[in-house]
């Protein structure tokens, strides 16, 4: 039986690496096999693709090399990782996945978003995830936890403006999709985080498909 | 006065390099500013997507990755080096640009075209070369040249069937855009083949355009 793909989105400071370790210790107690990825990145070239995209650097890198690089990255990840775990039974758990570049590139940086559908539906086709857990708070808090936390990155270094137009972006995709996202309201306690996932991982265990 | 662009295309083997160097030094008799570049690359950026595309690695690297990675590299050489010059009146004249995908990703691989068009199309809207010569000769006759001449890479690799569809992919294309094309005999001896290329730099250079 195919396997689950589940994604994992939020904006900084939303709680995403504990949540997605909890998500992942939650799946393998109950003897499910889980690939663990991330977005950009998941195989060595798209890593690679990553740190081109994630570098600080002097030259200024124009919106569509950036969108494009974002799905090569995604064109690799899907072929050479995705794809192949899901049709042998294991679950994939993604951190991040197409509906950041919606959220960072289309909602932040005001990329068409046309252009992101025209690019989603060229490598995925009908490829998209069974669940996205959508970890939802304010960008104030949120910015203010990541600050604790590390040197920010080219990204991290955006202004709250830019935050609020990546939240509000997820949350018209959320209004678009609802039966595909779960979302979690990440300003609570870590404790009260998980319980709210929990439901949605029964969910997907009892769901049947592929 | 906008400046033109030009685009030396060819397999290998075909003498790009050298026609190259002879454009530019018979334009720069003219007194025309020139801007050399090439593809893959012409920005830092694009430079390290060209590594990343022809550096050989263990990884399968699927199809979409490497054309959306030809076309990141391309978004970032029109936006940072083609379109600003041609603006200020110099003239770009490029190692290889779009027919190169069509011809090698297209012909060569057996990509979708239909894939490559919608690319090229999001990129770079109605941007197209005023000139694009076509150094054509026997693929045997060009591969016997360019094993002579350095190590193979990972493109320089493959098999004289993959040279010769690339090399009928970019006949079609002179077919079905001829005005645009200059297909120059490049089996012949260099000097014959320079000869072949002055009176298009007449034509370009009496083009009033811009």
């Amino acid at each position: 039986m195919r396997g689950r793909f589940i994604t994992v989105e939020g904006t900084e400071g939303a709680g995403k690496s504990s949540n997605i370790e909890f998500i992942r210790s939650e799946l393998d107690a109950r003897g499910i096999d889980v690939v663990l990825s991330r977005e950009p990145g998941g195989t060595p070239l798209a890593e690679e693709i990553r740190t081109l995209l994630l570098s600080p650097r002097d030259e200024r890198v124009c919106e569509d090399a950036e969108l494009l690089l974002m799905f090569a990255a995604r064109a690799q990840h899907i072929a050479a990782l995705i794809k192949p775990a899901l049709a042998r039974g294991s679950w994939v758990l993604c951190d991040r996945f197409t509906d950041a570049t919606f959220a960072y590139q289309g909602g932040g940086r005001g990329v068409d978003v046309q252009r992101i559908r025209t690019l989603e539906s060229l490598v995925q086709g009908a490829l998209r995830p069974d669940c996205t857990f959508l970890l939802d708070l304010p960008v104030e808090l949120g910015l203010e936890r990541a600050r604790k936390r590390s040197m920010p990155d080219r990204f991290e270094q955006e202004k709250q403006a830019f935050f609020e137009r990546v939240r509000a972006s997820y949350l018209q995709r959320v209004e678009a999709e609802p039966e595909r996202f779960a979302v979690i309201n990440a300003a609570l306690e870590m404790e009260q985080v998980r319980q709210q996932l929990l439901p949605h991982l029964d969910r997907l265990q009892a769901l049947r498909h592929g």
